[in-house]
């Protein structure tokens, strides 16, 4: 059996974003600084871009003094001391809200991401600002690959991340919003286990695990908001990151 | 900023693995037949050995023909077309069940991991059997550590995964049920972004993104049960894999 090797590389030197820059020409411009000439990807590479230097390129911030909080918003705030506008910067972006409680927002956001204050982030963002999730992450993702490819010209996937928890685990882990030139699930149902037994409920998530694997080299004060994996073998296809939503009817934990 | 690079390689030519073999044995074994010598490691690297061949090298095989089925069990089974003693083996695991809907049995281990079918599994195991989670995952982390650094001479860390699924996202992805050798979460709290602000709820379980990597080079049909992560930087730490369950307390989806 052949042994697959990934490598995972962060790609330093990417400056800080702001809403309107050209985000792909941003990383090439940090791929070339690295490599000291044109780069040359595998074709096939995967870059993982943290949603949040996607927001902030496509303008996604939103200032907390713009924001009217709601009554509900002002009573959740004040009984779990938080911030009323924030709160509502949270409902701004909610579908459905499935949890509220001890202090917790855990939402259903329009996307249909369920997550921790619907992907709204304070944290590295401009002061009195706050970071909301791309508007449709799969076509970020989609805009970012045919970019990249034209300037790479090479075949790319583009994964767009987050950063989510989950119940019954401690920790965050890295997920996939938006994804583009790869299938994020692999199904391997009516496929044979080693003895021969066909395997039953086996759909592995990779674009969520390709994700994880780049969140290795990323951290969240190294400011490297890219990765790129080379190695991983997998055939071409669309992709969209709304196939990893569990749909509400085969969802046990709504 | 430096760039890190992590690389990620599945172990080929570990064969079958029967209770009482010498896992780690038997990986040494496949290093050495890989590199053609006594297989040198990069100081910190990490075995990420998947729990189906932990729990058959522990002889954690069930014989369904061995399972009295309860009347619960006999049921449930009866209403969703499921075996009753597969049923009985996975009750036989259970401290808690969480759903039982829809033909889905999602309970609390006696370890306190939530996981469908409580982690028994009958693929990729010997006919009229399954295979259960090791007794103690991080007890078999710290023994397979141990015996992987005498044989190579070198410091590890060890992961031992198995593949969860999870609420609101669909697929599967590898999570990390014993460690040894690191800290299974990264806490970034106090640490401050790139404004300066300090960022709040943000604990890393790295361990679940190192075991979620490693599945890309592991797949479930490829018959590579360990892979090798080389590249990561982190501080030896004693570890376990208990941190990484979410105390009920702090739990909302219980």
């Amino acid at each position: 059996m052949a042994e697959r090797q990934i490598r995972i590389c962060g790609i330093a030197g990417i400056p800080e974003i702001v809403p309107g820059d050209n985000l792909s020409e941003r990383i090439v411009a940090a791929l070339r600084k690295r490599s000291g000439a044109p780069p040359r990807l595998e074709p096939g590479s995967i870059f993982v871009i943290a949603q949040k230097v996607v927001s902030k390129a496509e303008g996604r911030l939103l200032r907390l003094d713009s924001v009217i909080p709601s009554p509900e918003a002002e009573l959740w705030a004040e009984r779990f001391h938080k911030d009323p506008r924030m709160v509502q910067a949270v409902l701004g972006e909610t579908r459905r809200v499935v949890r509220m409680d001890r202090g917790v927002l855990i939402v259903e956001t329009r996307h249909g991401f369920v997550c921790a204050n619907g992907g709204v982030d304070a944290s590295n963002a401009p002061a009195g600002t706050v970071v909301l999730l791309p508007e449709d992450p799969d076509a970020s993702a989609d805009r970012l690959r045919r970019e990249l490819e034209t300037a790479l010209d090479c075949a790319v996937a583009v994964i767009i991340s987050d950063t989510f928890g989950r119940p019954w685990r401690q920790g965050l882990t890295n997920v996939a919003l938006g994804v583009s030139g790869l299938s994020p699930l692999i199904d391997y149902r009516g496929k044979v286990d080693s003895y021969g037994r066909s395997l039953h409920a086996t759909v592995l998530a990779v674009a969520d695990e390709l994700a994880a694997a780049a969140e290795l080299v990323m951290g969240k004060t190294l400011g490297i908001p890219v990765a790129l994996i080379e190695g991983f073998g997998y055939e071409p296809a669309s992709g969209s990151g709304k196939d990893l939503i569990r749909p509400p009817d085969e969802d046990l934990f709504r």
